[in-house]
């Protein structure tokens, strides 16, 4: 083995573990909301076939696709003439797997072959890391964890209502207290695009609307007409630009603007049955949505091709970071693996921006680098092997706890209990052994005082609470 | 997208919810053993660059590990001449990066990178998924978790002794009651090669040694005198063939072999030192460390190129499934990557075995299919919005509760359920709402009961407890 100074591939991540500490805090918040909901776990391997992943990307996701080289001789079938053929051709020749894109598609080929033993309404999560070849930078990493939750097989509002519910969960325990969930429904959007008379160009004024809070209305216009809209056209949706006021405004607004448009009038209708449920969630008493964080938002577009009902996206407040959570409704998740109409709707969590924003905003607790609360020191022989009973006696009362291995320099073991943000420290020397009071040290305050086994592990008790 | 027929990779799998459920219990059961015994978790990613990959395993493992294709043009520098060297030449040209075939060389890698940062002695654990591109068969995947810990930069004996304890912990909570941890170690192996004269030629006398209780004590011998060690080194290793009754038996019987090749005796007085600390954990109780299903057995060999101390492996009774936990001491983790003298002791939770043991042994507990505690029928939109404040006090309780999202037949609902395996459902048709006591219906038992909110939660928390 010849030596070599180790490096990471670039856009990937090690995490160690004062990270990892956090990262878990996240991730346990969100696990727990995802049960408390009904909500259970599925893995699926980080390897798909080829052929089950590429098609649902566009081109530039198939690009972006991790493919992974065939075991063996690869080259066995490979000939001069392959290689004039380009790597495009040649990839599936010598690549027949590769790591998964997201989570979507790998759950959609779940369910497709597993449809005759899954029971539906099927309510899974999924969190586990995705791999992509994007150009890394700034937040943009080649793998990272995705955190989606879906329930397929059931048209039912509930499950929107509850998407909210859950999004307030998790922010609320994580101390996210300033955010917004932006609501919005496609059949709102088609709705203006049909009733500005350009139905079939759904997209192109979605792209246009999402940059509205970007340019403003009057560049987001002239790009229309760039793009053909009528001028009539335009002329229609300026109203639509400038709506104001609160929900029920905007909704009343759109209601009398869709006149007969029947989808509009649908976007509208499930809305209202979503707010409708979220009240009745709190027990009834109108208006309650209010207090969930919400705004109903026309501007919100969101991966279009693919939704069809309501779609959501969260943003936190004081920090300028993306979305930290999103999801919507769709009516076709498993087609491409043919398994017609299978509607659902699926959100998920953005950990790692969710990361960005606790840090920003100094949310995560004091301490919270390590999970082991007690280290016990360790000065010679006499006093290590004192100390392993009592080590024992700590941990079985539910205490992470370990003991310095070796006897070196007290200023040696508390500098590595201090690094690592253990919070307590006890000292355990020939006059603790000889009292049975040892001393313990609060690392943070650096206080120290001697007591008896019973008396600290009610103190730690107490401190845990 | 043409419609497809999907399938997974050979020798992937999926996890479906009733499966993740168990697993989780034996990770949760692990990961809390690890975190009381003062071990962090880390992960490292899932790629890492070829070459601080290749060269670890051998030639074979070399080849089993997964390889990705460079994103882009992968063939820019490729030409004919390059086709004809062979696919193996080609690999580096085309291939940069490759999954990760173990937990440990990352690890190493990990250690070696954050020298500078790591306060030693450091304590990890990792569980992550590792890939090998090994022909699959029963119980051999080419996408499986590897569940370790490691504590480096110490050579306290101390590791050893909670090792022991760790691994009793994680098969005690999970009830699997009946297991042997066979401990051995390195050195002791050492001084059997040196006492019989061929020092030199360890890793065919383990090889050797390893088969003694398929193929008996004669076969061996014969193995032994075919691969060139002397009639006389042969005629030595009888007695230790023959080696019987209690460790302390074994110990005394080699220490007097031993004499003075002091190897022998190093490892024989290590051995000593863990059983020591063992018997302190508990108290200073003389041999208390056979409360802890400790063995102490020189044909186990493991791995030898790599360990250097004590050694173990621990096998379930009742079954024949390979070991389910394994570990040991080694001098030199990351000497390849630039850092010499790391030295430290590791092991891991095979969590596949783990499972098939406790599936076999029907040790799961029973109605584990998920973690979803009550169900709430759904007749109407009525008895739709009445249940829904009523699921969320559920929740506030700390419960996992779902509403079936549709009114559909109540035979279906139930259907589900059971299907499920949620253990309670809560009926709500018109009479419950007009009386305000609902109606609990056990599902194991079938069992149900008419009362109010407060007094089925207060069931529900008892059947918990």
């Amino acid at each position: 083995m010849k030596k070599q100074k180790p490096s990471l591939p670039k856009g990937t991540r090690d995490f160690a573990p004062e990270v990892m500490v956090k990262r878990n805090l996240i991730l346990d918040t969100i696990k727990s909301t995802f049960k408390k909901f009904g909500f259970l776990p599925l893995e699926t391997p980080s390897m798909e076939r080829l052929d089950v992943l590429t098609g649902k990307y566009g081109d530039e996701g198939d690009q972006l696709i991790f493919k992974i080289l065939n075991s063996g001789d690869f080259l066995k079938d490979i000939h001069t003439e392959h290689l004039e053929e380009g790597y495009k051709k040649m990839t599936p020749k010598i690549a027949e797997k590769a790591l998964r894109y997201d989570l979507t598609v790998p759950f959609a080929r779940f369910v497709a072959m597993n449809r005759g033993v899954i029971s539906f309404p099927f309510k899974r999560y999924q969190i586990q890391p995705v791999w992509r070849g994007d150009r890394p930078q700034k937040g943009r990493y080649r793998e990272f964890y995705q955190c989606d939750a879906d329930v397929v097989g059931t048209n039912s509002l509930i499950c929107e209502a509850e998407i909210v519910y859950m999004m307030n969960e998790v922010f609320d325990h994580l101390g996210i207290k300033d955010f917004t969930i932006k609501i919005n429904n496609r059949k709102i959007l088609s709705g203006i695009a049909e009733m500005i008379g350009e139905a079939d160009r759904l997209v192109d004024l979605c792209v246009a609307i999402d940059k509205l809070d970007k340019i403003g209305e009057e560049k987001v216009m002239d790009e229309l007409l760039e793009r053909g809209f009528s001028n009539d056209a335009v002329q229609k949706l300026y109203p639509i630009f400038k709506i104001d006021g609160d929900l029920q405004n905007k909704v009343d607004f759109l209601k009398e603007e869709f006149g007969d448009v029947p989808i509009g009038q649908k976007g509208l209708e499930e809305l209202e049955t979503v707010l409708n449920y979220l009240d009745s969630f709190a027990g009834g008493e109108k208006g309650t949505w209010q207090k969930l964080h919400l705004e109903f938002d026309i501007t919100l577009a969101r991966g279009l091709n693919y939704y069809t009902g309501a779609i959501f996206e969260v943003k936190a407040h004081h920090v300028s970071i993306g979305s930290i959570s999103g999801g919507g409704r769709y009516d076709d998740l498993t087609s491409a693996f043919g398994l017609p109409d299978m509607s659902g709707i699926g959100f998920s969590f953005g950990v790692d921006r969710i990361y960005d924003v606790m840090e920003e905003l100094g949310l995560f607790p004091q301490g919270i680098s390590t999970t082991t609360q007690v280290m016990f020191t360790n000065f010679d022989q006499a006093s290590e092997l004192y100390s392993l009973p009592i080590l024992r006696t700590f941990r079985e009362a539910g205490f992470n706890c370990e003991v310095y291995p070796d006897s070196s320099k007290l200023k040696k073991q508390l500098n590595y209990a201090n690094a690592k943000g253990i919070p307590f420290v006890i000292l355990l020397g020939s006059e603790e052994m000889q009292t049975g009071q040892l001393t313990l040290k609060n690392m943070q305050t650096g206080e120290q005082d001697k007591q008896s086994i019973e008396e600290i592990l009610a103190k730690l008790k107490a401190w845990q609470a």
